[in-house]
C-alpha cells in the first residue's frame, strides 16, 4: 500500500510553520506496515491543489490530506477533492449540533462560514473532531482512499489516535507490523561505520538497516516486517548483533537517548557523585548533566576554573605542573580532575581543558582538548582530543567525548 | 519566478526528522520576493527522485534541493540532478582538499565514500560549506535553476546566509530592495506589547512590523520595501523611534543577538569581571556566557554549588543564613552572589537559587526562584521569580531575566 500526505496551506509556503503534521502521520502510518513514498505542501489555491490531487491518485494509494477545512474562503480542500471525485457536500448534522452548541455555551453568534464547517463530502466516512469544529473525512473512490484531516496538530493528532487509527488496523490485510528499533553510536564517523558494516547494509532487506548522522553521532535504525512479533525481535536481535561484532566498541544505547542520559543512569546505578573541574567548556558538562532530573543523587557541585589563577589558588593544581606544562596538557588536566574530586568530595572527578578557539592559546590550536578523569579508587586516565569546528561544536564535543569516555571507564572499573 | 523546494530522505518519510529547511528556505525566499509553489519530500530512491526532479523542471523557475549528499550509497541526489541534465560529476579540488584535510587533523584514514562527496555536477558553480564536508551546488538549465543544499540544518543554514543569498540578491530584477531590522525585548508577553503598539500595528503599510514571540522573548521585524536604502533606513529609524517611546524599557537589542550577547558587549565596554554562583542553573548562565568568545576579559571561573554543603563548605554562605532562610531563598542568594564575588576576586557576583522541579524542594513549587547580584562597589539586588514551564524552560528563564536584571543593574551604577 502507497501513500502520500498533502499540507493544505500558504502559511507553510512562507515558512511561518513547520509541516509536522507529515512526520506524525508517517511515524503512525509505518506502525501500520504502510509505506509513504510522498509528503507533498501546497497552497490555498484551488488549481495548483487539484493538480496535486490528480497526481496523488495516480500514484498512491492512500492519499492523506491536512488542513483547509476552516471556516474562511480560502480552506478549500474539501470543496476540490468534491469535485475531482465529481460528489456533492452535504451538511453533516452530528457536527452542525457541535458547532452551533459551541457558540450558544459561549453565548456568541454562530456567523454563516461556521455553518461551512459542518459540510462534508457526501458518501464520506465521517471523523469526529472532538478538539475542534471542522470533522474529518475518509472518501474511497475506484483509484485511491482520500483521507481528509484538519491542519492544526491539536485537532488532528487525536482525531487520528481515536478516529482514524481503527480503521487503519482494520484495513491491514497483510497484518504484517513494522517495528523498529535505533542503536547509537559515538566516536565514528557515518562513513567510517557504514564502511565497516558496508556487506550488511548491501544485503539488507528484513531489517532494513539506515545510517543517520547527527551532532557527531551515528544512530543505525534497524526496521523490520512481520505479522509475528516475536519473530520480529528475533531479526531485529540478531542483526543487531552482527552490528555490533564489527562495530560494538562505538555504541553507547539505544533509541531517543542521550551520551548524558546514559551517563546520568549509569552514575545513579554505581551510586557515584561525579564534580567537574571546567575549563574551555565553562560549565557545559555540569549544566548538561543538571538538565536531567534527580541530579542531586549524582553531583553536589562543579568548579568552572577558566582562568589560570583560579585554576592555580581555587582548584589546587600546583603552579609546578602548570609552569612546566602550561594549562592546555595532559598534566593539568589529571591535576584538575584529582583536585576537584577532592574539593568537592565527590567519588569521580573529571576536567576538560584545552582550546576553544577562535584564537590560539599558548601557541596552540583550538581543538586541542584534554579531558581528565579521576576515579573511586583514583584510577586515572587522561585523552587528548583533536576537534574541529566552531568554539560551540568544540565545546560540545569536548564534553560528548567526556561522556564516552567516562562510560568506557566505569565498564573498566566494575569488571576489574 | 516561480520556486519549489524538494527535501530528499527517506528519515523524513519514515517521520523521524521534521522537514524544517523547507520552511527556513521559504522565509529566505519571500524576503527576496520569490514565490514558493510547492514543498516535496522524496525518499532516497532515484526512480521517484528522477520523477519529482522532471515534474519540478517543468513547473517550477527555481528547483531548491536539500539533503542526499552525504557519503553513503543512499545519497544520490547530485547524481540524480546530474543524470537528467545530461551531465558528469567531477571533482571539486577545494572541496577534496577541505575533506582530506579535516581527516588528517584528526590522523584518521580518510575512507573512499567519503571523496564522494568533493564530486560536483560540471559546469555548476559550487556553494562553500563551512560547517561540513559536502559543497552545495548552483546548476542552471534551459528549463530552470537547480540548488542542491545539504541536509543538515547546521550546514544549510549558514551555506543559504553566506553563500546562496548573494546570489538571490543579484538575481533580483525588482529594484525595490527589502529591507528589515529585527528588535527585540525581553520581559514583556506578545499580546501586552502588542496591546501597547496596537494603533502602530493596524497602521502598518510601509515598514511592516511583524512581533514574533519565541524562548520568553518578543521580537519585531520592520520590513521596508523601497529602491532608495537610505530612505528606507529613514523609514525603519521612524518606526522603531514610534514603537521604543511605548515600549522602550523592554528592548534590548538588535537582530540576531541575544541576552548573553549583550550582556558580554556591556561587560567588556566597562571592563567588569563576573563570577557566579549557580544552584539550579547548573552551570547553564556560565556555559552560555563562555559560549562567546572573547569570555577571557570578563570572567575567571564560577562555583556550581549545588548542594546545601557546597554552598556552605566550599562557596562560604553563613551556616546560620540557610539554617534561617532555607537555601531557596533571597538571604541565600544574596550570600551566594557576595561569595562568590569575593572567592573568585571579580567586581560583579550574580547568583542563581531556586526549585527546577519536577519536584518541590523544601515545600518550594518549581519555578519559585531567587537571582542575587552583587555590584562592584558590593551594591546588592535580589530578584524572586515565578516561573513556569519544564525544569529546563525553567532554568533557562532563569539565566535569561538574569542578565535582563543584570543589564538594569549595569545601567543603573553607571547612571549614578
Amino acid at each position: 500500500m502507497k501513500a502520500e500526505i498533502i499540507a493544505v496551506g500558504s502559511e507553510l509556503l512562507l515558512g511561518q510553520i513547520v509541516n509536522s503534521n507529515a512526520a506524525f502521520l508517517s511515524v503512525e502510518l509505518a506502525q501500520h506496515g504502510i509505506d509513504v513514498f510522498y509528503h507533498v505542501v501546497v497552497g490555498d489555491n484551488e488549481e495548483r491543489l487539484t493538480d496535486v490531487l490528480n497526481q496523488a491518485s495516480k500514484r498512491s494509494d492512500l492519499v492523506i490530506l491536512t488542513g483547509g477545512l476552516g471556516p474562511t474562503k480560502d480552506d478549500l480542500t474539501k470543496e476540490t477533492v468534491a469535485e475531482i471525485c465529481g460528489k456533492d457536500l452535504v451538511y453533516h448534522q452530528q457536527s452542525l449540533d457541535a458547532i452551533t452548541s459551541f457558540f450558544e455555551k459561549r453565548g456568541q453568534v454562530m456567523t454563516e462560514n461556521n455553518k461551512k464547517q459542518a459540510l462534508v463530502i457526501e458518501d464520506s466516512h465521517v471523523l469526529v473532531n472532538h478538539n475542534g469544529m471542522a470533522p474529518g473525512m475518509v472518501l474511497e473512490t475506484d483509484q485511491c482512499k482520500f483521507v481528509l484531516l484538519p491542519g492544526p496538530p491539536k485537532e488532528m493528532q487525536p482525531m487520528v489516535v481515536s478516529e482514524l487509527r481503527p480503521l487503519l488496523e482494520k484495513d491491514n490485510v497483510t497484518q504484517e507490523k513494522i517495528t523498529s528499533r535505533v542503536l547509537r553510536f559515538f566516536g565514528i564517523g557515518e562513513s567510517k561505520l557504514a564502511a565497516m558494516i558496508d556487506d550488511l547494509l548491501v544485503n539488507q532487506t528484513n531489517p532494513t538497516i539506515a545510517p543517520l548522522a547527527s551532532e557527531g553521532e551515528v544512530t543505525l535504525r534497524l526496521t523490520v516486517k512481520h505479522y509475528d512479533p516475536n519473530i520480529s525481535i528475533q531479526l531485529l536481535d540478531q542483526v543487531e548483533k552482527d552490528i555490533l561484532s564489527r562495530v560494538g566498541e562505538y555504541f553507547y544505547g539505544y533509541g531517543e537517548t542521550t551520551l548524558m542520559e546514559v551517563l546520568s543512569k549509569q552514575l545513579k546505578k554505581h551510586k557515584y557523585y561525579i564534580a567537574a573541574a571546567e575549563s574551555l567548556t565553562g560549565g557545559l558538562f555540569s549544566s548538561a548533566l543538571t538538565s536531567i532530573s534527580g541530579a542531586s543523587e549524582i553531583f553536589h557541585g562543579s568548579i568552572i576554573s577558566y582562568a589560570t589563577k583560579v585554576k592555580e589558588n581555587h582548584l589546587g593544581v600546583p603552579n609546578k605542573i602548570i609552569a612546566e606544562n602550561g594549562v592546555v596538557s595532559a598534566e593539568c588536566a589529571l591535576e584538575m580532575a584529582k583536585a576537584v574530586k577532592r574539593k568537592l568530595q565527590s567519588d569521580i572527578g573529571i576536567s576538560f581543558t584545552g582550546v576553544a578557539g577562535p584564537g590560539t592559546q599558548d601557541g596552540k590550536k583550538p581543538g586541542e582538548v584534554y579531558v581528565g578523569i579521576c576515579g573511586p579508587n583514583d584510577e586515572a586516565a587522561v585523552h587528548k582530543l583533536k576537534l574541529s569546528g566552531n568554539r560551540e561544536a568544540i565545546r560540545q564535543r569536548t564534553i560528548n567525548y567526556g561522556c564516552f569516555y567516562l562510560l568506557n571507564e566505569l565498564k573498566r572499573w566494575n569488571i576489574e
